[in-house]
């Protein structure tokens, strides 16, 4: 495969590829490579943030996410964005789950931490970055995912996997 | 902003975005358009598929899904992939719930609809889909989501929401 875009967050493949019965088909990929998302719990509370997509043009509820660095591991990252975006630092950093974002058309594979024993010490936003802090109880962060409120992949699947394979009691990890 | 790749499913735009706060900054987005992902459950069970995904050059579990064609409503778009991808015409296709699966740099925006009431009409795979469809009991899919099996945002996110919000009884939607 030929690079044909070659951006600041990722760069965009294009060419042959060979399916695994043989048959050739063309294809353009998103390169992204890896991120994180993290569940940041404090008691009862979830911290969510709301945050100005450029590519959607509109303010969403999002958990804290982002890219690894390079060089950098999923675990650092983590710890790194978890200060960046909501200003707490997590004593405990749990590895819950691992997804594809958009395998269609883009290799993202996303590390999802559960965060806890959080202590605050300050944001550190990144420019260009427009990003508020919401803490609320994970049962209204649940009725946001019902409602429609949050309309994030990563978040929704984050939150409910929490809801129903940890929280309930069913609970390790 | 300016197309600075033009693919065969999606764009690619670059230029200078406006933030909310009045600040300037530069930005590459994937401008891919509406999909959709479909939970087709049949008495006890789901159909899920395996599915080969030169994006990330592996077989991956996942939900049937697809992109809208051209003036298609999402709605319609649904009854088409489930018929593709697995052979079944819904009797009774609901909507769920709504998401973005990459809002750092995608503008892609999901509907979510649960199948019900499918009768076997036979699948119409598309050129290059090497698709296995999978017929399990609902509780053997949840398993494979909290064992790791299923690394696939929308299909996690689909199969708990459904699994949480409206299997559990509290269901309406």
């Amino acid at each position: 495969m030929k690079v044909v875009f070659e951006g600041r967050k990722f760069r965009v493949l294009s060419g042959e590829v060979t399916l695994p019965s043989g048959k050739r088909v063309i294809r353009d990929i998103v390169d992204f490579g890896k991120s994180v998302v993290i569940l940041p719990i404090k008691g009862d509370d979830v911290f969510i943030i709301r945050q100005y997509r450029p590519a959607v043009g509109d303010w969403i509820y999002e958990l804290p996410a982002g890219t690894l660095e390079e060089g950098e591991d999923p675990l650092e990252c983590a710890k790194r964005e978890l200060v960046e975006e909501i200003g707490y630092e997590a004593g405990k950093l749990e590895p819950m789950f691992r997804m594809y974002l958009s395998p269609g058309y883009s290799n993202e594979y996303m590390y999802a931490y559960l965060a806890t024993q959080l202590e605050y010490v300050g944001e550190k936003p990144e420019y260009g970055e427009e990003i508020r802090v919401v803490r609320m109880s994970f049962d209204e962060a649940l009725d946001m995912v019902r409602n429609g409120l949050v309309e994030d992949a990563k978040s929704i699947a984050t939150i409910l996997y929490y809801a129903f394979f940890i929280r309930g009691g069913e609970g390790d990890i």
